[in-house]
C-alpha cells in the first residue's frame, strides 16, 4: 500500500507503486491531511481503450430501460450508505445542508433520470427524433432522424465544489445513452468522489467498464482522445479555454462541453420595493446564495441588480438576515450554518479577487476580509487560521458599469450590489456578464418580466422568476435541476447539461436516415406506414407482448354512418353542434359539405370495429395521440379502420408494457378520414387458462 | 463606377472607390472575365452593427409566421426572375441540371421553410421546447424551456459550388429565427450570389438590415464578432479549422457551425450482386454523384465500398454508364451533361489530389488526368485549355486500408473503389473517413442494413438506404433536403444545418425558465394550468380570434354516468370490451374496480358538456392531442369538464386560425379522469349578422 487515494481503472482498484510526488489533501476546517493523491504511472490510454471496448460492449448490451433500472438500483445502493458520505463531506467544509445538496441531490439525479428515461424513451437502443418526413409522393421513400450513442468514452472533468452531484449529473445521462464514463474529480475533494464510486463498485451493479475513476491529475489526457469521445468539463473558464484549444477538440472531432462558473445576476424589479413579498423573497434568496456551500457555486449570485432607490434597503436587509442566520465555523460543530471554503488556497484566491474588486471601485459594506472568528469543532469560538474560513462579504459599486464587477469572480460567499435606473439598464447590466448560467428576477409585474426576458433570455441558460406566488415553492436561484437545462452561453461555457433526456442526447449522434418504410421499420423498431403488415391469423388483441410483432394488423369491416346515427350520438352525448344537426348551417361552414358525423362518433365506432371484446392480454386503452380529422364523413358514407401495432415497449418492472397502435379510418373512397395513435397496456404473457 | 461586383451593405449597394487590387473572376468554360471583385475600404464593423441594430429591430417586429410568409414571397420573386440566374449559372460551369439543383433547389428551401414554420411553429416570437416540468407539488412553481433568438448577426460564409442554394439554406432558418444575415459568397461564383440578392432587394420585401452581402474578402471579420453572433461556414476543413481557432469563437462566445466536404462512402451490400435492382441503383447513383456538378459537392461519393467479388463488375458497369451518358463540355452546348470545374485553379487542385491518391496506391481505372477533349459552346469538339475541364475519374485501391483514400479529397468528378470482405470491415472503412456528411448503403437485406447502421450511424450526419423499394423515388445520396439534417461529425465539420425547424433553433438560445403558472403564461403565450382563467361572460365558443384571450374558460355542469349509459354506448359503437360489459372480468383487470365507462364515452360527453352548438366563430374540431385516461369512471360517478383557451395561432393567409384548448375531465371527487388538448379552427372575425 502506498497510502494513496485509489483510482478505479479497468475494473480494478489501482494505486501507484510509490508515493513520490503525491499531493496532500487537507480538511477544510482543520488543515489535517485527509488523503494523498497521485496518478504516477497510470496508463490512461489503456483505461480509455478499456471503456471504448469493454464498456461500450457491456452497456450496449442493455436497452435504455435496462440502463434506467440500473440507475435506480445504484441510487438505492448509495442511499443505503450515505452516512459514510456525509462524514467525508464534512471534511470538505460542507454543512449538513450543503451535503444534502451534494449527496442527496446527486442521488436524486439518478432517481430522476431513471424515471424520465422509462417514461420518455423507448425500451430499445435507438432514439427516434421528430416525425416521419415524407420524401416521395408514393410513400416509398421516407426520412427519419435517429440518435445513436457515440462510440467512445465520456470523460468527465469535475469541479471541487460538488464531488458527488457533479459526477452523478454527468454519469447518469452518459450511462443512459450507452456511453462508458471516465471521471476525474477535482483533487481537493476527490476522496469523497472515491467514496461514492467505491459504493457503486461494491454494489456489483455496474456493467464492466461503465465507470472508471482517476483520483488525481490526468496529464496528456486529451492526446488520447478521438472522434466518438466526449468531454464534459466543469470548472473555471480559463481551464475550459485551455482544454478546448486542444487539437483533439479543434480538429479531431472530440465533443467538448463546458459549464463554467459565471457572473450570475439577480434582479430586483422596480415594483418589488421594501415591504413587498418579492423584496423579502429576493433578500432571502440572496443570503442563501451567498452562504450555501460558502458561495462556492457556479450558479451563485455575484451581482445583485437593484433599483437605485432600494439599494440601501437591500443592504440593510441582507445585513440583518446574515446577522440573524449565519454562523461560520467547522460544519461538525452544532449551530454552524456556513462552513469554510474547500481549501486555504481557495480562500486566498477569493480574498485576492475581493481585493481586485475593491481596487476597481467596490466598497465592502457587509463582512470583512480579515481572519474571522469562527465556531470550532469543539464549540469554542475564535480564529482558526488553518481552516479556509471567510465571512459573507457584500460589496457595493457606485459605478454599476465598472468592468471588474461584470468580469471578476470571487468564488466564495461574495456578492456585489449594483444600482440601476430603468429596466432596460438592468437588462444591459445582466448582459454585461457575457453569458450566465442563471439570472433570477424578483417581480410580480408581468410587464417587467417580459421586458427583461426579451432582452436577457439569450444570455442565460436558466432564468428564475420569483414572486409571491412561487416564493415558497421555488427551488432557488442556485439549484440546477435534473429536468431543466444547466449551462449557459459565452462566459458560462456555452454548453448544456441536464434538461432531462436532452442531456442523454448530447451523448448521441443525430443522423438523418432515408429509406423505404420497410427499412426504417427494421432500423427504428417503429412501424412505418407502407411497411409490411400482417393481418393473418389471430386478432392482435389476443397476443401477449411475447407474441405480438410490429406490423400485426386488424383491418375492420365497413360500417355505414346514417343520419339517424348522427342524431342518436348527438342526443346521447349532448353534442348538438350545428355541423351535425343543421344542414343549411353546416353547408355554410367552409369545411363541411353539409351535416357531418361527429369526430368522436368516428373514433368511438372505430374502437367498436377494431376491438376484440373478450378478456385477453390487452388490459386497457390509456390514451390517444396525434388525432387529426382529415375528411368529413357525411350520412351514407362508410368507414373502416386499420389498426397496426406500431411500437412495443415492455416495462422492465411490470408484468405488462405499452403498445402503440397506428389507427387509420378510411371511407368508402379510400380517403383517410382520421388518423391517430391508440395507446394500450398489454400483458407480457397470456394469463394461465 | 469602378466596374467591381457590388456589395449590399447597410441598405445600399456599395462598390470600392477604385479597383486597385481587384480579383478577376472567369467563366469556367472559356476563361473570359465575368466579374471583378474587391472590398477595399468596406466598413465591415459598421455593417455588422447595422445588422445587430436595424436588422434585429425590423425582423424582431415580425412573428415567426410573418417571417414565413415573407420567405414565400421572396421565393416567388426569385422564381419570376430565375432565367437571369440560369444564364449566370452556366458561366460557373453548371449544366442545366446543376443549375436546377442550385437555383430551384435554393428557392425550394425558402418554400419548404415557409410552410414548415407555419405548420410547426407558433405565430409568436418565442418557441416553447418540450413539456411543462412540474417543480413543486402544489403546482405553483413550474419549469419550461423556451428558445429566443440570438441578439446578434448571422454571418454566412459559403462555398463556391452552390452560390444560390448554399446561401438560401442558411438565410431561411436565420431569418425565421429573427436574425439578420450577412452573407459572404465564395469569390469564384459570387456574381451569381450577387444576382439573387439583387432580385431580393429589388422585390422590396426584405425588412431593413435583414440581408447584407459582401462580394469579396472579409479581412478581420472575426475581430468584429461577439457573443450573440453566429457564423455558419461551408467550405474546406482547413479553413474551418483556422476560423474556429479565432478568439471570438474560442472564448468570445460566438457560435460557429461548419459543414465541410467529407470523404463520403457508398456501400454495396453483399446481397446486391450484379443483376439485382440494388446493384443497378448503386451504379446509377455512383455515376450521378461523380458527374453532377462535376463532382464538386461536399456530399459526393468519394469511396465506393464494394464486396471484393463485385469490384470488377462495378467498375465495368460504371465505365459503361459513363460512356453511354456523360458528355463533358461547355454547359451552354447542346448535349453536354457534365460541365467544367468552377475554375482552373480548382481543376489544378483536383488533379494534384488525384496524383497524391495515385502515389498512395490508387490506380486510375476509368478516365484520364490528361487534358480532355470536350464539347465547346459552339458544338465543336477538342481541347479547351482555358476551361476547367476534367473527365470523370475512378481509382481502384488494392489496399482498402491505405490512409490516403480515407483522408484526401479530390473535389471533382473523382471516386475510388475499395474492396471489403465482411460487413464489419465495410463499417470500419466507413468510419475511417473520420466523420461524414452522408453514407449510402445499397442492400435489400435488413440484417445488413442493421449491422452497418449500428456501427456507422454515429459517424454520419445522414444515411441513405437504397433498395428496390425506393430506388425510383430516392432523392439521391448527394442531395441535402430542407427537412433532413445536413452536416456531420468530425471531418464533416461537426455542425448541423437544415433539418426543418431544428436549423431555426440553432439560431436561438434555449433557456430554462422557472416561475409561477401566471408568469410562464405571460412569457410563452401558452396558458399554463394554475394561471388565472376567465369563465365569466360569453361562452368562449362565441368569441372570434379577435376577442378570445388565453385563459378564457368554460366550466361545465356535472353529468352522472349510469350503467345504462355504458351499455347504450357499447351497443351503439360496437365497443363491447369486457371492461365495460362484464363486472367480474372487469374487476379481475389490474386497472379497473369493476365495469367502467368507455374512454371514448367520456370524451364524447365532454364535448357535449362544453360545446356551444349554434353557428359561431368556432368552425371545426380538427383533432385532439395528448389524451390520457387517468382515473376510471364507474357507474354512478359524475363527470364535468373544464375547457380553457391555451394557445391561439391566427393564420397569416386565412380568415381563421388554430385554437388549442386545455381539456380536463374531473369526477365528483375532483380527481382528474382525463386530460387532453382539443384542436379547433376559429374565425378571426365574427360573421356579419
Amino acid at each position: 500500500m502506498s497510502g494513496i487515494l485509489p483510482s478505479y481503472i479497468q475494473g480494478a482498484w489501482w494505486t501507484p507503486a510509490d508515493d513520490a510526488g503525491a499531493t496532500d489533501v487537507r480538511d477544510a476546517s482543520t488543515g489535517e491531511v485527509v488523503a494523498r493523491v497521485s496518478t504516477a504511472g497510470l496508463d490512461l490510454g489503456a483505461a480509455l481503450e478499456y471503456a471504448r471496448t469493454v464498456g461500450q460492449a457491456s452497456i450496449g448490451a442493455l436497452t435504455f430501460h435496462e440502463r434506467a433500472v440500473l440507475l435506480k438500483k445504484l441510487a438505492l445502493a448509495l442511499t443505503e450508505r450515505k452516512d459514510e458520505l456525509y462524514a467525508l463531506s464534512a471534511r470538505t467544509g460542507a454543512t449538513k445542508a450543503d451535503s444534502w445538496v451534494d449527496i442527496d441531490g446527486g442521488i436524486g439525479v439518478l432517481f430522476s433520470y431513471s424515471g424520465k428515461a422509462r417514461r420518455e424513451m423507448p425500451n430499445t437502443r435507438v432514439f427516434v427524433d421528430g416525425p416521419v418526413e415524407p420524401l416521395s409522393k408514393d410513400g416509398s421513400f421516407l426520412g427519419r432522424h435517429i440518435y445513436t450513442r457515440l462510440p467512445g468514452v465520456a470523460v468527465q472533468v469535475n469541479a471541487f465544489n460538488f464531488p458527488v452531484w457533479g459526477s452523478l449529473e454527468k454519469f447518469a445521462p452518459a450511462f443512459l445513452a450507452g456511453m462508458p464514463t471516465l471521471v476525474k474529480p477535482a483533487t481537493p475533494t476527490g476522496y469523497l468522489a472515491e467514496a461514492f464510486v467505491r459504493i457503486l463498485v461494491d454494489s456489483g451493479l455496474l456493467p464492466d467498464g461503465a465507470l472508471q475513476l482517476v483520483s488525481g491529475s490526468v496529464p496528456g489526457l486529451f492526446d488520447h482522445l478521438r472522434l466518438g469521445d466526449i468531454v464534459g468539463f466543469t470548472g473555471s473558464a480559463t481551464t475550459a479555454e485551455m482544454l478546448r484549444a486542444h487539437d483533439s477538440v479543434q480538429t479531431g472531432g472530440v465533443r467538448f462541453t463546458s459549464e463554467t462558473d459565471s457572473i450570475n445576476a439577480s434582479v430586483l424589479g422596480p415594483d418589488a420595493v421594501a415591504g413587498t413579498p418579492e423584496f423579502e423573497a429576493y433578500v432571502r434568496q440572496l443570503v442563501t446564495e451567498m452562504t450555501s456551500k460558502a458561495g462556492q457555486k457556479c450558479t451563485a449570485i455575484r451581482r445583485a441588480l437593484v433599483p437605485a432607490a432600494s439599494v440601501d434597503a437591500v443592504i440593510e436587509a441582507v445585513r440583518a438576515r446574515i446577522a440573524e442566520r449565519v454562523v461560520v465555523g467547522d460544519p461538525r460543530a452544532d449551530g454552524v450554518t456556513m462552513g469554510p471554503l474547500a481549501s486555504t488556497a481557495q480562500r486566498d484566491d477569493v480574498l485576492a479577487q475581493v481585493a481586485r474588486l475593491e481596487a476597481a471601485g467596490g466598497e465592502v459594506v457587509i463582512g470583512s476580509t480579515g481572519t474571522p472568528s469562527v465556531t470550532r469543532a469543539d464549540g469554542s469560538v475564535g480564529e482558526s487560521p488553518d481552516g479556509a474560513f471567510v465571512t459573507p462579504l457584500m460589496l457595493r459599486f457606485a459605478d454599476a458599469a465598472a468592468d471588474a464587477v461584470h468580469q471578476l469572480e470571487a468564488f466564495g460567499p461574495v456578492a456585489s450590489v449594483l444600482a440601476y435606473d430603468t429596466v432596460a439598464e438592468a437588462a444591459d447590466l445582466v448582459a454585461r456578464g457575457g453569458g450566465s448560467l442563471v439570472t433570477s428576477i424578483a417581480t410580480h409585474d408581468p410587464e417587467v418580466a417580459l421586458e427583461l426576458m426579451s432582452r436577457i433570455s439569450a444570455f442565460n441558460g436558466r432564468v428564475l422568476l420569483l414572486d409571491r406566488d412561487d416564493a415558497r415553492s421555488s427551488t432557488g436561484h442556485g439549484s440546477p435541476l435534473p429536468n431543466l437545462v444547466h449551462g449557459g452561453p459565452g462566459r458560462a461555457g456555452g454548453g448544456e447539461e441536464l434538461g432531462g433526456i436532452r442531456a442523454v442526447l448530447h451523448h448521441m449522434q443525430r443522423t438523418a436516415v432515408q429509406g423505404s418504410p420497410e427499412m426504417l421499420t427494421a432500423l427504428t423498431g417503429v412501424w412505418h406506414a407502407g411497411a409490411a403488415a400482417n393481418s393473418a391469423g389471430r386478432h392482435p388483441f389476443r397476443k401477449s407482448l411475447a407474441e405480438l410483432r410490429i406490423g400485426d394488423q386488424i383491418v375492420s369491416a365497413s360500417r355505414e354512418v346514417t343520419l339517424a346515427d348522427i342524431e342518436t350520438f348527438a342526443h346521447f352525448t349532448g353534442d348538438t353542434f350545428y355541423a351535425h344537426m343543421d344542414e343549411e348551417a353546416a353547408a355554410a361552414n367552409p369545411f363541411f359539405p353539409g351535416r357531418v358525423a361527429h369526430g368522436y362518433l368516428l373514433v368511438s365506432w372505430a374502437a367498436g370495429l377494431f376491438v376484440d371484446p373478450e378478456p385477453g392480454p390487452v388490459l386497457a386503452n390509456y390514451g390517444l395521440e396525434n388525432l387529426r380529422f382529415l375528411t368529413p364523413v357525411s350520412p351514407g358514407d362508410e368507414i373502416r379502420v386499420e389498426l397496426t401495432a406500431k411500437q412495443i415497449t415492455p416495462r422492465e418492472t411490470d408484468e405488462y408494457g405499452e403498445v402503440r397502435w397506428d389507427a387509420v379510418i378510411r371511407n368508402q373512397k379510400d380517403e383517410v378520414v382520421a388518423q391517430y395513435d391508440v395507446l394500450t397496456l398489454v400483458a407480457k404473457q397470456l394469463a394461465a387458462a
